[in-house]
């Protein structure tokens, strides 16, 4: 039976796993692919930053320097695969990727990426002064502790990334029940999202 | 500091990382990335279902009905993101797929094949006789549990996948520690692993 609404309806249901899974540290994790600029796959678990004020659009925090922004920047297409491990849920949500970094000329965008930066904790936030995630590890000490002052705003290689969903997939173990959602862009730049039942 | 072996220095930690996380059921799964042939990427949950005998390739069951039998044929790389809850560790698993269904033309890797049908769980075997998974439910009601043979073998829609891995990169979030390992063909056709500490 497919309908259409403006508001995502998958939204409502993510949230209520989320609350149901909210026990577990990692049900805010998820995996994150691309495409790398060598054309093959790439994949690695993420962190749910929220939703954008008002939106459906998922928001990641990363680092400037890490693989990501070029596969990110060769291809914006990506697909989050979010599996909670205690009710048995999956959402496969696809979309495309906006990177928010410092050389943002939006203002708007660059205002994000500051409550994004001032939202995470101290200790997420010093991992940005840390030496190139992914290059070899030039010494065999770890990288003294800097000190970063609480009111300083987000550092050079603190990027906001914003995934917008055009397509989710909804699986539940439990009750065995698969579901599409599927956006199609209305004349006006709306939203429209049609759901369906589909085999598991 | 880079050195070569033959056997894949990664496995043995992945074994102990199952071992360690071997009290949760959801230990066994991990996230598939492919691309589709829209060209974007795709990512789902899947259930390891051992490494094939003798070798450091991974195995997956799939139904061939499915959307990634589609990505696999039209590009056969893939990554897998495997994180383990509860030792905070993550395994990014790089490499080749090598799809294996009934049609296969080497008697070997139908035996393969046949011995992973019969590893599999009755329960598990089956979903291979329900309808194709994501088309669209025709019926509103659970499709009738239907009856099956334990000495039946492999049913038509039963697939088995094989990645061949040729990067993987560690990361253990309590040490903070990263590696990656990276497969240099040798001439006689073996296996060479390079490991190398990275920064997290």
């Amino acid at each position: 039976m497919a309908m259409c609404t403006a508001t995502a309806p998958w939204k409502q249901i993510l949230l209520k796993a989320l609350e149901s899974n909210a026990n577990t540290k990692h049900s805010s994790f998820f995996q994150l692919a691309t495409i790398g600029s060598s054309g093959k796959p790439a994949n690695r678990t993420v962190v749910f930053r929220g939703f954008q004020a008002g939106s459906d659009k998922i928001q990641i925090n990363t680092d400037s320097r890490s693989h990501k922004i070029d596969d990110i920047k060769h291809c914006p297409f990506a697909e989050i695969c979010w599996y909670f491990t205690d009710s048995w849920e999956q959402f496969r949500i696809s979309g495309r990727i906006d990177v928010i970094d410092e050389l943002d000329s939006d203002p708007v965008k660059l205002q994000q990426r500051e409550k994004a930066w001032f939202t995470s904790s101290l200790k997420s936030r010093l991992q940005y002064l840390g030496p190139s995630p992914g290059l070899p590890c030039i010494s065999e000490e770890p990288s003294q502790g800097s000190d970063l002052d609480p009111s300083t705003g987000p550092v050079g290689a603190f990027c906001l990334l914003v995934l917008d969903p055009d397509q989710v997939d909804y699986l539940n173990l439990k009750s065995n029940k698969r579901m599409t959602f599927t956006c199609k862009g209305s004349g006006n730049g709306e939203k429209c999202w049609i759901s369906e039942n589909i085999n598991p």
